[in-house]
């Protein structure tokens, strides 16, 4: 596993650093001037940009080789990402005040531009779509992100449809919450790159088995601070630990299957590693 | 003027009709099942519909008449103008209980349901113009909606760029926040029509004077509430009443200069009904 790992990141490192150099330049010559840095906070996290890395590797994996053909649509992953963590960490909300040890956006500029700066990445994400001309890619992006989606999920998650209390509902909650952004990060990727509709069929098959995935082993890592009544619903409290390991190991090997056709090692990896997480 | 005003509504009220039928088919199967009636209630405000009648009206001055080419675009403003208004009524931001005398959507779902409400507006918009098929509109829809237009504008109005002081900097202010979305609304209606570059360019120049016009208008009516140190920042503290008046008059008349080549007289109703509106 260390092997791949070390070719995996060999992969993402000069990827992510190039995607990170655009990211920065976002919002440079915003007026007023200070929403520069406003908007910039959350973008400088350091994560590990999973999503615009599945762009990246869809692209990659259908046969693109110029990536200034993909940017945008790695960056527009990235904003939309991003934006829903600002959103999502806010006191209406979540309510964190870190992320990955870091003052959130409400705590370092207060909550009215955190929420501008949120609804500043959403709207960049599609601004980057739209000058890239692909209006395709734009109805992938709001279909995903959007009340079918992410926004949906969002929703069930707060409560909005009533307790979540089997996992046939916590399933579908997460495949809007994270399933559908994850499964247009490829598809957007395999756009980019003028994949056929078998090519990107394989990849969306792929990234609903690793959404799915990532959300178990999530459930797995978190099991410890989140028993008990009061924490939110998860697939450990409803299947127990042992069956959501194994569900979330399952999935990876679907996940894997699907791609067994396509050259497309650094995809392979992202869901090797997202397993790895829990062992 | 009340014949003018008549021949406006007779040519508004069935196109106000049919794009209030079209946004209430929205959200309508939404998951969890609850979203729908959330995402509804702020689109039901029964407001004038201001900005995709002005989307229509552009589109059938440069020869559209196919209005299912333009349903799009004008749903898409009202989407964009609405979701603005949900986020800047929440308690974080202008914190406003009542709009037209119906409670704000926070009051009525909370403070996390009216934040996703917001977005999820926001996002609709964008896959209505994706599913359209035309990015070009996308683009134009997001650089009047993001940092360079709309959102800049509401920073610059919550003092994120310090405190506005001199006319210069408030009307650039208001060009942002609204006017841009103005402009963008007769831009979207022209090339939902298959305008030409100049008719592209006359329609622009008149939708800058006009909205202009709009915010010049908007401060004589809140002349009153507004006045004080305490208040917001207003053409009328900053030149004074009579010269606010002035100055509305004059970009309603540059406003209606720019269409008279033009067979226009909805949006020239428009501008002309603006005005009335402080007579």
């Amino acid at each position: 596993m260390s092997l791949q790992m070390g070719s995996l990141e060999a992969w993402a490192a000069p990827r992510r650093e190039a995607l990170n150099a655009r990211l920065e330049a976002l919002f440079a010559d915003a007026w007023p001037a200070p929403f520069t840095a406003m908007a910039q906070h959350p973008l400088r996290t350091g994560g590990k940009r999973m999503r615009p890395l599945m762009v990246i590797g869809a692209f990659e994996a259908v046969g693109g080789t110029d990536l200034e053909q993909v940017w945008p649509a790695a960056m527009a992953l990235e904003l939309v990402h991003t934006y829903s963590l600002v959103h999502d960490d806010m006191p209406c909300m979540d309510d964190d005040d870190e992320r990955r040890g870091k003052p959130t956006t409400h705590i370092v500029h207060g909550d009215a531009m955190a929420l501008l700066v949120g609804d500043a990445l959403l709207t960049e994400a599609f601004r980057l779509l739209g000058d890239h001309g692909d209006a395709r890619m734009v109805l992938e992006l709001a279909q995903a992100a959007g009340y079918h989606g992410m926004i949906g999920g969002q929703v069930s998650d707060l409560g909005g449809g009533g307790p979540v209390t089997d996992v046939e509902t916590l399933t579908r909650l997460h495949a809007n919450k994270t399933g559908k952004l994850f499964r247009c990060a490829v598809r957007l990727g395999a756009l980019a790159g003028d994949a056929s509709n078998s090519q990107i069929a394989t990849l969306t098959r792929f990234a609903e088995h690793f959404g799915f995935a990532f959300q178990l082993a999530d459930d797995v890592l978190d099991a410890d601070e989140d028993a008990g009544e009061d924490g939110p619903p998860s697939f450990v409290k409803l299947m127990g630990l042992d069956e959501t390991r194994r569900r979330a190991a399952l999935e990876t090997k679907e996940a894997l299957t699907a791609l067994s056709g396509m050259n497309a090692e650094p995809l392979a990896g992202l869901a090797s590693y997202n397993l790895s997480r829990k062992l």
